[in-house]
């Protein structure tokens, strides 16, 4: 899909804030494939609709999960992990992709998982350190994002898993199993 | 069994460090129960042999593993973690002890589990908190176990999690899920 349609159909889907966001993850996406050797039309194309369904109502989400049969477990944990499996599904039916590269890295952008492909690491990683992003940590996971794109990955899931457990919130299993694959394949 | 004869049989399992050890685990292990009104009989039982498999050779508790058909994720992980489990099934076929309380308190103490059990809670807590362990959050686990066992031992696994993600060591997903059952049982 042309940029200027992708962006014009997501726009409406986002407040100005996250999309303002969108763009830097775009931008930051396009940068990370080129220097990692990604295919950079897919990593537009995921990055511009990772947080599609943002916005949705949770019962929407909810309902969405139910019916789709999505991995139940979602609905025992923040809702904030909801909207990218959801927002996989959304693009698909109401958008109308099908590259299964690019929905899978809309559908792991928050979680991630064991085996990330390097086009869902880009999307992760973009979503972590675009230019708009402002919190600890954030400016080593850049430097880190220059040569080691699973170094990156590393460093912001384990900020993202202390930052989970000093605010005494649920960790999400699929998160530790996508860290544990990182670690356990290093040694 | 006579606390000293679990005593003298433990002692020949251990080294003098984690003899004393031991004995601090027992000492507070008795007083948590005393204090939570567990079965003060089985917390001694259970502290005398929760590191009864500490010393036995990796080779040795990776065959009980395999044999015996406990967990095998276990063998993708740090050794560390096996003497909980074989400690428990050697302290049944070697010791004869059979209270399955007393056992899923030694098979526990390291990992946790969800649902765990009141005296599985002080197992793990006491292992933490015995007067002879000095690190950083020790005092802390120790000034919330006086109160709430249950703070206490999600204050221990906060602290055992963030050690491991800075040592960029991975995590045994039982311990996660200890965690988060109690994180989301609580909201």
């Amino acid at each position: 899909m042309d940029r200027e349609a992708a962006l014009e159909i997501v726009k409406k889907q986002l407040t100005e804030h996250r999309y303002t966001h969108t763009i830097g993850v775009m931008e930051t996406a396009i940068r990370l494939a080129e220097l990692f050797g990604a295919n950079q039309k897919k990593a537009e194309t995921a990055a511009i609709f990772h947080d599609y369904a943002k916005f949705r109502p949770k019962e929407e989400m909810k309902k969405i999960i139910i019916e789709q049969k999505l991995p139940s477990i979602l609905l025992k944990h923040n809702s904030e992990l909801w909207h990218a499996p959801v927002g996989a599904y959304l693009v698909e039916k109401e958008v109308g992709i099908r590259d299964k590269d690019v929905l899978n890295a809309i559908k792991y952008h928050t979680s991630g998982r064991p085996n990330m492909t390097l086009l869902e690491k880009i999307i992760y990683v973009a979503d972590y350190i675009e230019p708009n992003r402002h919190f600890p940590g954030v400016e080593e996971v850049r430097q880190l994002a220059e040569n080691d794109l699973e170094q990156a990955l590393l460093k912001s899931m384990q900020n993202t898993i202390m930052f989970l457990l000093k605010k005494n919130q649920a960790i999400f299993p699929e998160t530790i199993e996508t860290y544990n694959w990182i670690i356990l394949k290093e040694e």
